[in-house]
């Protein structure tokens, strides 16, 4: 398909796209001759993506660019392509590690992970961007005075598991390896206000049945 | 105790206290003399949430004292104590009613409620803000041309209804229903990085899981 055609179907103005290619975040189309380009399904998919991060994830255009280096990085085993695009998305805030309550978040989470037995987080928890995030969590609620401790976390902790195995799922319906990676970085952006809807929706819905309406 | 006290206890700034004493988000103490005034374990729980709403969940103050007012009425059954309160805070973004996707996300919502027999939420949901920002939330995916349906949030939500048990038995460990639904306020904002972190760390072990770490 021609500019005006990718256009079209993706609802992205040729202006932009016109500064997604110049960024480098669109790959160049075919071109048919000196003003003509060609753009495939490909491109139209890519554009998705990039629309979803910067219009909705607020993502900067720099971490969009290193993001897609990663999906589209075929060097690498799967789990560590997924993992370096998804921790490459702006993350939580970083422990504060003067904090006292950071000390005992750690141990928490520490605590939480050997429980559960996910050794690959265990392993990996120093490089995570993710485990920090969770740990700054968990003392944040320390910090207040709120309870949290691994007891009270393992069955969130599983619940979440079969989420992620949810995700997986719908994710491996998709044919090529770079089609599920997009997919993942795509749903940590779109899919994240969905899930908290439906979490808020399930707690009076809960609640209703539980309490009634009165 | 006194107010020096309170300050240590909560970590809050005597200052601080003062300034919310003077708009109303805390009852004043027990006046023992002309500049003293005494404090309670009541007084510390509510300071935390006050705390918790402002310098977490960075919710205006007037928006504090309007859930506030929720919390501390108990002329209200139980849910629509607890609604009133959580449908205070801020939420998501408003669906945008000009947009198609919000009609078809709209319907897609309301076969997911049928679906799953959520009668409450369905009864509720031209007055839930919940159901708005899902609804929202779900349009935004379809916009970007991202597939959405009822089928696949089906799973999704009957895990979070699993998730919302969870959070209302943890609630019910509080003895009063002033502090169940003040419970109830504070992990609305404080626990969701948490559950949220667990869903990320989730995902990098079940990826190593299913496809290794190479």
């Amino acid at each position: 398909m021609r500019l005006a055609e990718l256009s079209r179907q993706s609802g992205v103005s040729t202006a932009t796209i016109k500064y997604y290619l110049r960024e480098g975040l669109l790959a160049p189309g075919r071109q048919v001759n000196a003003t003509t380009a060609e753009y495939d399904e490909e491109h139209l998919r890519r554009l998705r993506l990039v629309r979803a991060l910067i219009q909705v994830g607020k993502v900067p255009v720099a971490t969009v660019k290193e993001v897609l280096g990663h999906v589209d990085d075929d060097s690498l085993g799967r789990t560590i392509r997924l993992g370096a695009a998804l921790w490459a998305l702006p993350q939580g805030p970083e422990p504060d590690e003067e904090d006292p309550a950071t000390v005992t978040a750690r141990a928490e989470v520490d605590r939480l992970l050997a429980r559960l037995g996910w050794e690959t987080s265990r392993e990996m928890s120093t490089l995570s961007p993710v485990h920090r995030s969770l740990v700054a969590a968990v003392a944040t609620l320390k910090r207040l005075g709120y309870p949290c401790d691994a007891e009270a976390l393992a069955p969130y902790a599983e619940l979440m598991r079969r989420v992620a195995q949810l995700d997986l799922d719908s994710m491996e319906t998709h044919a090529s390896e770079a089609e599920q990676v997009e997919t993942a970085v795509s749903s940590a952006v779109l899919f994240e206000p969905v899930l908290r809807s439906l979490h808020r929706l399930a707690q009076e819905e809960e609640s209703a049945r539980r309490y009634g309406i009165e």
